[in-house]
């Protein structure tokens, strides 16, 4: 008797409702929130999001067509791929053994997955592309990593070159002490030294490439952490200087690397001078306010790139923040009684450190905004 | 292997989810494009929405849980409810039989819902309420229809009681042979005669009622039609005596059909007067240019009323204009080329009269609205 969203193999249908654009299948390996909110902002638009999910208790459950499988099983990802019409994901560490010989199209590109991957070849794509960028040097063991510490001067940050995310596969360095007690993390595995950088603030900026080479930047967004996952994202952070400096940079490594859909990349500021810390070839959490922050949200804007669609506005309407809820879920009540507040739950089973939602406040002033944000903090 | 939004009978999970308010599953009557935008606007808010339907190839497929049954069906319509926190619907043509005697909450009331249903009720609630009204006579048959229209004088329209909806069941009467030659449509049928109002335009209200008895209205919108049907709609019609008046209007309604959940009311402007043509007591056409147009759109206002929840923002973030997509559907290419402009696809297969989509313009300014929609309109 219950039928939930039922999968048809016709799709004809379906195409003949997009006139002048026949992508409207859109395959995402994945289904967590970045999934479920690129399916929300694709589904006006008649294109459908399917979702390749080990588990279907996932956040995209509601809004993707779930398909149950293994992206390291290739019977699975064959099957996905035959039902979609292009490909694209929402996170970076995807297996690409069985992408690299596919007909359906990807974006953004893997050659641009495989940067993101790997902090070495990020970091050399920043050089390469001259974006201003930590110091670092890679190491292979403890004995190197001591040396490039030496080098580069203490205090210094080790990564992980592969694997790391939200603070996770990463260590402050303050002392040779530090260096000991905090290696076995990194036994066995490629590690970057970077030096420490003393910054006034932390921005990040989402950039967007269509197919036909239009490009597209929001507005810079203020970032702040807490245990290294993102905590709070205000926007517009307005400083034309530094917006110019990062729409430069983002656009150098957009056409560089022909990439499609959107990219995140995140700086520290220090005085006038941007440096980039990180990027992501992926719609992002500090873009999350563009969902009622702007006219065509990150999401759209990846969903139309990555579906050969023209770019939409990307200018803020007023001011935003948005606040990710960590651990704990806040009241939904409470924060449906505040002014311009926005909600967003991702069906998640509360966890430590795990995102189970995010909200956004809007306001016609910063005033008004930091007023409203002080009482959704409070909650 | 494929798996859509699995249906769990196991619903503590999902209650968990939601501190603080204990409505996650609300059930809707109809699974067309107003069904559609609420499950879309309750997604967010970890709210799910249920929609009993008969055909699943329906607009609300990819945003609703689905339950195939026919609300003339007892057994149905009991597992329905067996399923879900609160009843609401999407249209005005409900079948009450099975639903009087149910524990489960239902918001609007049935008794709003029996008004909205037949115009003579409709009228005499407008009456009762001192809200004015065309002036009007109820008959039975072509001979009473004939004396009324005598003492009405002509023109006149007449419409069924029942059963109408976007010009359908209604005839304009502007001699006496008109009557004979469109009678046919209305024999056997109880048939109210009104006055044919000369206005200078046509406004609606968007007003919606909490739990609690909080009310909210949202701008005035202007509403242009064509044979019938609602072809654009622009927000806010700015005249503060009219929003006044239609506030006042709308709260006394409200207030005596102890009412929650959205309502909304068309008025003829004439003059500085409002005349009340209809309402419905659901999600309007009229008003779907709020999801881009306001903090809180009118789905989110009648999720969160239903839910018990408090209500959001309605005033109008710059100027707004909808279209109407009616028997075919435009280039979605050309559409996304166009400055700030929304696309709200139904998922329907087109047909001649059929409303298959939706967009709506946003702008800061008239004057860039209407260049805009020129552009629109054009497609």
């Amino acid at each position: 008797m219950y039928n939930k969203s039922i999968f048809s193999p016709n799709h004809n249908n379906l195409d003949s409702r997009l006139r002048g654009n026949d992508v409207t299948r859109i395959g995402v390996i994945g289904g967590g929130q970045l999934a479920q909110m690129l399916a929300q902002a694709a589904a006006p638009l008649s294109i459908e999001v399917y979702a390749l999910v080990d588990n279907p208790d996932c956040p995209a459950q509601h809004d993707a067509k779930l398909m149950i499988g293994d992206q390291n099983n290739p019977h699975d990802v064959k099957n996905f791929l035959s039902e979609i019409d292009v490909l694209t994901f929402e996170f970076e560490n995807v297996n690409f053994t069985y992408l690299e010989n596919t007909y359906t199209p990807i974006y953004p590109p893997l050659s641009a997955l495989k940067i993101a991957q790997d902090r070495e070849l990020e970091k050399t794509c920043f050089v390469d592309n001259a974006v201003p960028t930590t110091q670092f040097k890679i190491t292979h063991n403890q004995a190197e990593c001591r040396a490039a510490i030496n080098e580069i001067g203490l205090p210094v940050v080790i990564k992980t070159c592969r694997d790391g995310y939200d603070g996770k596969g990463q260590a402050v360095i303050r002392s040779t002490s530090d260096l000991e007690t905090k290696w076995s993390l990194f036994e066995g595995k490629r590690v970057i030294v970077e030096n420490l950088v003393k910054f006034d603030r932390e921005v990040s900026i989402i950039a967007v490439r269509s197919q036909k080479g239009e490009i597209a930047f929001y507005p810079l967004t203020e970032n702040q952490h807490r245990d290294g996952i993102l905590r709070i994202s205000r926007a517009p952070y307005q400083n034309p200087h530094l917006q110019n400096l990062a729409e430069h940079y983002a656009a150098k490594i957009l056409k560089s690397l022909k990439y499609v859909g959107v990219l995140a990349i995140e700086f520290f500021v220090v005085g006038e001078q941007l440096i980039a810390n990180e990027m992501a070839p992926r719609v992002h959490n500090s873009g999350h306010w563009t969902i009622e922050g702007t006219h065509t949200s990150q999401f759209e804007n990846h969903i139309r790139a990555v579906a050969g669609l023209p770019l939409g506005s990307t200018a803020a309407r007023g001011y935003s923040a948005m606040v990710n809820f960590i651990g704990e879920l806040p009241d939904v009540e409470a924060i449906s009684a505040l002014k311009n507040v926005h909600f967003h739950s991702y069906h998640k089973t509360a966890r430590p450190g795990r995102k189970l939602a995010h909200a956004t406040v809007c306001a016609e002033s910063k005033k008004e905004l930091e007023n409203v944000l002080d009482l959704l903090l409070k909650l």
